[in-house]
């Protein structure tokens, strides 16, 4: 009897990692929901340009916002919540400054984009990402996605973005 | 006989008046090449994405520079100098801080872009543009081209990045 409820317990404890693990990965087959974007989404080097952004101390950032022609278009239209087959990617770059532009200008104060960081995306998928307001989050850094621990910080900084659909870029005119 | 010489002279004031508006424009029939671009290209706000820029101190300025596809097939090819048929455009915005970012971050590090400041263009026409290195410059505010003082300073500046055939801004991977 000792020896049947031991390997109860066991089951039970081995279906629970299981479940945690798929959760985790998003390839629970009938689990929970995925959480996050593990495949870099084709193309998106060649879409439009939504924006661009620089983040200041550590991050030390600048950056391109692109996306996808439902994004674009949503945009444009000014239309919120974004529909489902919306991509929006963030490609980030160490602000590094030049020092080719700065001997024309005479002095340094022309900063581009360095050696790539990472690339992170946001997919919309009303169904498949509802415990995350819809989006699917990604990102790579070397072609590698990030851990869940990293990747489960995602949803609740972009949720506080609730009035734009969790989405921080703004359209640049 | 005065008046006549009056007359001539009138003449040949008008001819030479109307010969420098017309090289200032651009616009010139068998006259002066054109040094500079006046008219807005096409549906520049669709190009690709080439890199994003940022300049400190006076200028204050966060943009992206796009490009046709023309100018994109050359970047990433790598061949220089550019076809003729290239467009570059650099799209400025003033540099200021994201409040509503910055709140999320929980510090002052994120800066995008203001109210735009200006657009400028390179086109590349090796006859047309051959006094400027093969490229015609554009520069619209509020839908303005520049001035000619403004225009005739393009061209120095840009001849000093002689190896990238006048073009500074670098392709983004």
């Amino acid at each position: 009897m000792k020896l049947f409820t031991f390997f109860l317990v066991a089951v039970a404890t081995m279906a629970g990692l299981v479940a945690i693990i798929a959760a985790a990965q998003g390839h629970a087959d009938g689990g929970p929901a995925p959480i996050f974007v593990t495949e870099i989404p084709h193309g998106y080097r060649d879409w439009k340009w939504i924006s661009s952004a620089h983040e200041a101390g550590k991050l030390n950032s600048l950056g391109a916002v692109l996306g996808n022609d439902v994004a674009i278009n949503s945009y444009r239209e000014g239309k919120l919540p974004f529909p489902d087959g919306t991509i929006i990617a963030a490609l980030h770059y160490r602000n590094v400054p030049s020092e080719e532009n700065n001997k024309v200008f005479g002095q340094a104060q022309s900063f581009v984009p360095g050696p790539p960081t990472n690339i992170q995306f946001m997919v919309k998928d009303s169904k498949k990402y509802a415990a995350t307001g819809g989006w699917g989050f990604a990102h790579f850094a070397d072609d590698k996605p990030g851990d869940v621990a990293f990747m489960k910080t995602c949803f609740p900084c972009h949720e506080k973005a609730k009035a734009t659909d969790l989405v921080f870029t703004r359209y640049a005119p």
